[in-house]
């Protein structure tokens, strides 16, 4: 039964600067398997605890950010349905035939939200080459390294017009928004939207520039490992961002940090199990400082930073 | 937009032996807090972090055990429709009315699986006189209290013929098995059943008497708060069961022991990310004392016991 | 067998603007327990591991800090023996009979050493009227409360010439220096001092102003009590100063705040086993900043402010 | 100055059935590191967080347990006055010259007590050749592998006459005895000694067979190590034996197993600070289960397994 729902952000792909220096990071240090290269020189990985082809991309470019991300829906049938939704809703799609750019991926349908960030959405990928156990499994195949990464988690998406993103992610793609931050004069300042029962699949911030990127999440056990990566960071010298704190919006534990290139990197804990009928948390504008960091209670000049 | 989906299960109806003793488990021991009593002398409790108007309703009686659950489905649309898929399939459907032996329940559409269980659907309920904070939310109102329980989880169900049980969840109620185990002949012994991201809304094993319960569980938030649970119930001098242990079966951490009345409760964290696209998990049925307690890497004989 | 040992610091007293906010803190938040009133107003507290009659004490006055500490040695042999050498070290030493000032105590010896700082030595204390249990023992008597601060753990004072009051300590109370800071000129900016295997009982940093107080550790059990004594500090809108972190240094899990009187307050858990044959741990003062915050990787200008 | 001070158990030497599985789990799956080999085969490890040469030798032999145990004590002089008191007692003395059958030791004066054990006390030996950073030093060098065994914590003795073992460590080691347990004709059944703030460094449990050996235990970070410990020990197919579950004596958490050769380990967190002043606990022998195993509430058969 297909329920025409969006599963989960299943890829992103990423500038960076430097792969060797970066693609340490990803592999060592956040914990990420390689599963292949692409024929331009792009590096796919995916985390331990995932069973798609690959869910995270790197392009070596001139500067760091977001180059797209992808979300995987439930069948083909999801797929053609949305399509057909994302033009409705006045947005232009274009195809990317299977196996193009992202190897092991089916049909991807890609366009651009308001925000100026473009997404995709697919329906088929292929299992990656070495997937957890499924036949009486252990609960790893080999220990969880680095930062013990277990799955591509969120991003947070920097644009005009989050509004309209917002409704957009309801209305197409079938998701719901259990946070969200008004200004004094009722304007929406930020959202946080899931398709899932996690508080937040992605995110949104009002700002003027179009396309940019925040941060991407990977998701941890628990706030143990929160601490256990705040090691694992000190002890390679990675620039510390903000944390280990805890946000009251969605109420993870996390840590901020900058990977080689230049991206900002959240590792994440913990978070409500968020039911589309439960009430949406409001955060007055004045109390967001307070929403993402509860410890600081207040806003953290280096949050504000964004991603070129 | 109605994605047809049932929620969550929402409410258990329990047997208890004696209110008094019981209900100082409930609420000082396991954490829920009391909401209501009914005019038969029931008693409507709920754990912290729920925003429904109650999630377990106590009933005196000669034995302990399971009187029905019920699940929340997200649209009175997906109600109808999901009342006639089950007469569909085969099972005679009854309809409670609003506030009957539920307060603040609307209507709920009952029927018994082959298993023997009364399992309902309904999709409103009034919210709870006290919820969560949505406006600038703390993370918690009142700090959780004894085991710190922050929702009912789950309940495992012993019945004959789980394979129909299994295929109703699945074609009437929208939910997707992540994990099953089988006899060396091919049968089903147990399987793990989910409406969410989480590994099991519900689990069945194959049983030859009708309408059993094994246990009911309640999520608490990660191994910290397992432990911390086992020195609640020590403290407290109720009888452990077992654990605190993993389970291979969902990867949750987790202890079992028997609250005054003799129902057997589970305090269960973590677990996996469970996707309706991911490859099912398969346990061999001479693996499944293994795959059920993974440091003991055996079946625990007091697991065999079923609640009257 | 006397050893001729410091054991531990026993009792604290500090200076509180306000005590009915304060005391709401330290009983509330922190989890100590009120043990008694003295005549003239103070407050006596002890954390609820702590056996002996208490180890705060709070005093009104008009400005926050550090009145003085004492340390309880392990008879009253040594207590004769070290009063001795203190005097022989050269400093001036007083007496304060049995049950003056600090109910339930015996005679203290008093003296103040380099960095202007009053010190006190004991060996006899009452048991306080709530002990831990001893005949087939809980755990706890009363679930901790708040932050759940088990013990007084350590005091971090600033003052003129601390090589003197390292050598003090070494020599007279018999503690050892399990880690220090120096200067690129040789010089000791700063010293853990400790007469247990815990990582310090007590430190110094060199400061022209004597007498003061930087901060009063208590200890928590592990980093889980760490982040849930932020989320105490945060509900309880306490200032947070510094952390959630990690200290290098010790290699203890932290995090700093200010309570209402303005008193720095540590709570703090981990570190690593201290014997005094190890090779001391020598950090250069331009990597102090990354020792003290192994996170962040650098000094944390809020930490060099200290208590008037 | 010389406190006359016995510093902790600082080697053990097990016997063990074959040495390449053997090694593969005190090398790989406790987490210990190999320091070198001696001429008669032998294997010298110690844990990472360990500065002396080596803690723990393993020696092939027909059968597993402990061949002997020995104390590090704070000086040479300490080391003769003690040998002296250990002859005055009336256990006979012999003298180990330095770099006999443990590389890098200094001389060992050996003796057996009442409970028929070897016992050693030594004041000098060698760094290993790998220490823990001590300028600047991080957290660790190298991340801490398998179970994190962090150091050498201590062991549990079975054999005849412990009041008089227990005796021995107070008034010729210096140690003290922060739990006993006595049956109700007041013998002494079990007590736990130490000669630091941890809990235990050994314990002695009466038993009409001398000699024997229960455990012998590593020390964990905390809970959620000793959660990472079981999972190793269940992707190992190790043999678990008890736990994870808490001591109510000692309150330690803990997870009993069998390394290959039969020798039972337990790795161990937590802990409260033990001071020679605060009242001795005492446990009814009725009551040893629940000390023992808090959660179980009872004593569990396996336990009463001895090494032969």
């Amino acid at each position: 039964m297909a329920l025409n729902k969006t599963l989960r952000p299943g890829l992103i792909q990423l500038r960076v600067l430097d792969l060797d220096q970066t693609l340490n990071f990803y592999k060592n240090i956040l914990g990420l398997n390689e599963v292949c290269r692409t024929e331009d020189g792009r590096v796919c990985l995916k985390a331990y605890d995932e069973f798609d082809h690959h869910s995270v991309t790197l392009r070596l470019a001139e500067e760091p950010g977001f180059d797209y991300a992808a979300f995987k829906v439930d069948s083909e049938e999801t797929l053609e349905k949305m399509a057909e939704a994302v033009e409705a809703f006045g947005y232009q799609t274009d195809v990317v035939p299977a196996n193009t750019n992202q190897p092991g991926f089916g049909k991807r349908i890609g366009f651009t939200i308001s925000t100026g960030h473009r997404l995709e959405i697919y329906a088929d990928v292929e299992l990656a080459p070495q997937i957890p156990e499924t036949r009486n499994p252990n609960i790893w195949t080999e220990e969880p390294r680095g930062m013990r990464a277990q799955r591509l988690d969120h991003f947070l998406l920097y644009g005009p017009n989050i509004a309209e993103a917002e409704r957009f992610c309801k209305e197409v793609l079938g998701m719901f928004v259990p946070e969200v931050c008004n200004t004094p004069d009722g304007k929406r300042l930020a959202a946080w939207v899931t398709s899932s029962n996690k508080p937040h699949d992605l995110a949104f911030v009002e700002y003027d520039k179009p396309g940019k990127m925040h941060h991407v999440g990977f998701l941890l056990q628990d706030w143990n490992d929160v601490g256990h990566a705040a090691d694992i960071m000190a002890i390679n010298h990675l620039k510390q961002d903000i944390g280990p704190t805890r946000h009251a919006i969605t109420r993870g534990q996390t840590i901020y940090f900058w990977e080689p290139s230049g991206n900002r990197i959240e590792v994440y804990a913990g978070g409500y199990t968020a039911y589309p009928d439960n009430p949406q948390r409001v955060w007055d504008s004045e109390q967001l400082g307070r929403g993402l960091f509860y410890y600081e209670g207040e806003m953290i000049p280096s949050f504000l930073q964004i991603i070129t």
